[in-house]
């Protein structure tokens, strides 16, 4: 078998200038960054802001498993099969991040036969994007801290600096450091840590930007911390947001590729889908819906946190309209909500395979509360039993849900043919009436309750009294008003990773609440949440190597 | 008067695939980044293994003062004043670091009419390669304390850890810090601290590199730690050299863009000129050379240090002749030499002039040990008297020496003919009988000796103990047959930044002796060295901006 490097280094690219030609763009609406990579300049948005808009279609997925869902790889393989049938389609998807390319295998490019190419690029550093990001929110850092050393005009507390350095990487040891140390040249002593880049508030930012002002504007709403009088301090109030989005002027652009088939795909930000909305960027799924008549994206992690952010901030933020929901399951997946086994799950089952459809069904019920019309996609596995794949058949005919066996990472677009089709017909047939789940002028632990309750299943929702302080803080800042973005495990409708399937009767407990006031959004953790990953015990990148001859090994 | 923003903002010009096509490269030579800037692919040196090189022009100059001598600003001009007079002329200079940018005014890209372009981009991500190398950098910090955390089965010494991660921003705060902190899921706690990236050994090892193998090989040999058995840890001990080359596949490449003029330049690599060798990359020198038929490069501050390593360090590794040298004044710049203060530079004062000219007979009689031709330039300032330019004119003809005057800042490549003619006409005239001032295989005792009696005038030179011990231990594991990297102050010929003139009776001391294994120098330090800059009070980046319509403002 091949592997996915091998695969996108036999793909027959075309030179990106000619995508770019036949999505109707000239030369001067590119930038070229080599002959297979390009940014759109955002002018093409307000030239063509008097056309229609293409269908929107989000591809999700049920509580991701160890089996693996292969979101991705649908995504890219349905763009690939609407293109085959001739639709004028565009893919919009997120931007990898360095750290996991070289912690644990895995890119963000899909795999198999339905990939985004050049994809060592893409792994890589791409169009320097997650770079100017860094820059940017290092800057910032900078700032705060140089601000204190020259004076401290502001009074910031070194206490209570919100703010972060990042790092494109994954280095456990930058989680919790001490900073300033060394004497007065070297400023004051204060506690620190690192995240890793793409959860940063800018890359949160950058991904709801309407344009580089609206941009400018978030970064310089950041709250970055308080001062010793508790009052917050906002990025503005250290003067150097200018800078910042001059950082940012060609990361703001919108990133333009092909997947393995030709088929345009627009990679731009990827922000954490737990204490970020993990949809990639507003600008990217607008310039999406401008050049085609199909724009298809992913959210993260399953439906009940990545369809949910999508709906309730990236589509409330961006004006944006969803015509329809491709929920992505493997029978293998299913099966372990269904409490089999990691080991066990390419023997049949479909006794479990009964109890597990519950994630799915539940996910059905969700998406539909938003009032968009679904699909169900089955990522097909070789090990997928018959009788298996008739029951998920039968239970969404039960449930009046269109679903397809996609055959996407083995066939390309060509095993997608019957996905794209019912997509359509979905489309065609379901009328849309889409509308987020909550009013953002509500209070924060009315619209967690309404998640909490509509999405999830749960019966309440318990506030630590840290979170209660927390909110009541926001409250009386005046910064509560915006929408929610939950920071929950992605493994369960629940807060509890082992409460697979589909739970009932339980509650979710709130453990911090805190404003991402430049992104605009309030995160709510229900439990601790990681930003800066680690190096496993024999990292990704020891297998890594680039020959004499430029060739990439160990790549994927 | 313009800006130099201004300036470079209404400069015309051409599509970097003329420029580069008019230096006979094809497409396929190319990489794009947007229409003013490319990388070259390494291929080019390769076809052209068996052209003759160009001619080989260093810019160097005296030791720098608070008046700034214009060094850059004369590479550029010279450049444009080569190719006015229909000469095939490339300029190789080194790439500016995003940190200076946002701390004190001043770029690397030249000055007034005598710039290169597109300025905003140079001065900020450029083609990304400043990134790239803190990347490679911070993977493999990130691999030894994972190293560590996992097993340590190299038993890497957590106090003898000597490579240190690296941001491109002058953040003061990151110099010293405490790593590891929070419990056993972060690590091992321990010292550490953040250089500037430009200060990374692999800027230096990119700067010196034959091609991608070599490349590769060097970052493997990085001198990483020591054990707890007082032996030498590699980088290529930890097995990530591949993954490091492969993040630096095209960083490797050397990036052309053009200057107001549109004479080719070739901007490559940019390492610190104290604790590095300070010149832009051998590759894009020697591209310059296969391309050009005359290439004008520069290194870092006066030529006592940037001259000598140029010669002894990137010639010695990249088998590079040099053909003239360029000495850059300025007549302020010589009277402060002689005793004036800052704000008295401004009024004619030949005695003083005569005093602090000395520096330049040094500066002269250095580069005529290493057997190459050089001339003198005047960088003109308004305030010159007739009288001073008169003196300085009479002094070179006593020394034998070409002097020209000049304009280069106000009048562009125009302004520099003179100069240009006068390079030509000693290159015709002069004889060349370059080598290195010393063999690599002396001791390091007898290298440093030699560079500073014969280039410093020094009588000698003293070694603390702490050098002394380490130069034995430098000896006991083979890792002394190196060339050597002076890092000392740039103000003064001597270790005394006070001392300005031609010092003498002097003797210089020796701090600090390390190894730059992978690059493949020692470096001698004389003094602290700081490899960390910090923002100023206001620092630059708070009167940046980028307005709605994409303009720049602030930006120099």
């Amino acid at each position: 078998m091949r592997s996915d490097i091998e695969i996108a280094q036999s793909a027959k690219m075309e030179p990106i200038i000619k995508v770019a030609e036949k999505m109707g763009l000239t030369e001067d609406d590119i930038e070229l960054y080599g002959k297979y990579k390009c940014k759109i300049n955002l002018d093409v948005l307000q030239r063509n802001k008097d056309k229609k808009d293409g269908k929107l279609i989000l591809v999700t997925a049920i509580n991701p498993t160890p089996a693996g869902e292969g979101k991705s790889t649908v995504t890219v393989g349905l763009g690939q099969a609407l293109s085959r049938t001739g639709k004028n389609a565009v893919i919009a998807l997120r931007e990898p991040s360095l750290g996991p390319v070289f912690g644990v295998k895995g890119g963000a490019a899909g795999g198999g036969y339905a990939q985004v190419v050049p994809m060592e690029d893409i792994n890589l550093h791409f169009t320097g994007d997650m770079h100017a990001i860094t820059a940017a929110n290092n800057l910032l850092s900078a700032a705060i801290d140089n601000h204190i050393h020259q004076g401290n005009s502001l009074r910031i507390d070194s206490r209570r600096i919100i703010f972060k350095r990042v790092m494109d990487m994954n280095d456990r040891s930058l989680r919790s450091i001490v900073i300033g140390m060394g004497g007065k040249a070297n400023g004051f002593v204060r506690e620190d840590g690192f995240m890793i880049t793409v959860a940063s508030e800018i890359m949160a930012i950058l991904c709801l930007a309407s344009d580089l002002k609206d941009l400018k504007e978030r970064m310089g709403n950041i709250l970055v911390a308080y001062n010793l009088d508790g009052q917050p301090v906002y990025a503005k109030d250290l003067g150097v947001q200018g800078a910042m989005a001059l950082l940012m002027k060609d990361a703001v652009k919108p990133n333009l590729v092909q997947t393995l088939e030709n088929t345009p795909a627009i990679i731009h930000g990827g922000p954490f889908a737990n204490i970020a909305h993990g949809c990639n960027s507003v600008l990217a799924t607008k310039m999406a819906l401008k050049i085609g008549d199909y724009a298809v994206t992913e959210a993260g992690f399953g439906a009940d946190l990545g369809a949910e952010k999508f709906f309730d901030i990236k589509c409330r933020y961006g004006g944006l309209k969803p015509d329809c929901v491709v929920l992505v399951a493997t029978v293998r997946a299913l099966k372990h909500h269904g409490g089999v086994k990691k080991d066990e799950l390419n023997t049949p089952n479909v006794e479990a395979l009964a109890k597990g459809i519950k994630n799915l069904e539940k996910q059905i019920e969700n998406v539909r509360k938003f009032g968009v019309p679904v699909v169900v996609a089955i990522n097909k596995f070789i090990t997928d039993s018959e009788e298996e794949v008739n029951f998920i058949h039968q239970f969404c005919e039960a449930a009046g849900v269109k679903v397809s066996l996609a055959d996407v990472w083995a066939k390309g677009g060509e095993g997608g043919l019957d996905l794209a089709e019912k997509v359509i017909q979905t489309m065609e047939e379901e009328k849309v009436s889409f509308a987020p789940i909550y009013d953002e002028k509500l209070t924060i632990k009315e619209k967690v309750a309404i998640i909490a309750k509509e999405i999830y299943g749960a019966n309440g929702v318990i506030y630590t009294p840290a979170a209660s302080r927390q909110i009541s803080e926001l409250e009386g800042f005046g910064l509560d008003k915006l929408p929610i973005c939950m920071a929950k495990t992605q493994y369960s409708l629940a807060d509890n990773p082992s409460l697979l399937g589909r739970p009932e009767g339980f509650e979710i407990t709130v453990k911090e609440v805190r404003v991402s006031n430049g992104a605009g959004f309030i995160v709510v953790q229900t439990g601790d949440v990681m930003t800066m990953p680690g190096l496993p015990k024999v990292p990704a990148a020891n297998k890594m190597d680039i020959l004499e001859d430029g060739e990439i090994v160990g790549l994927f």
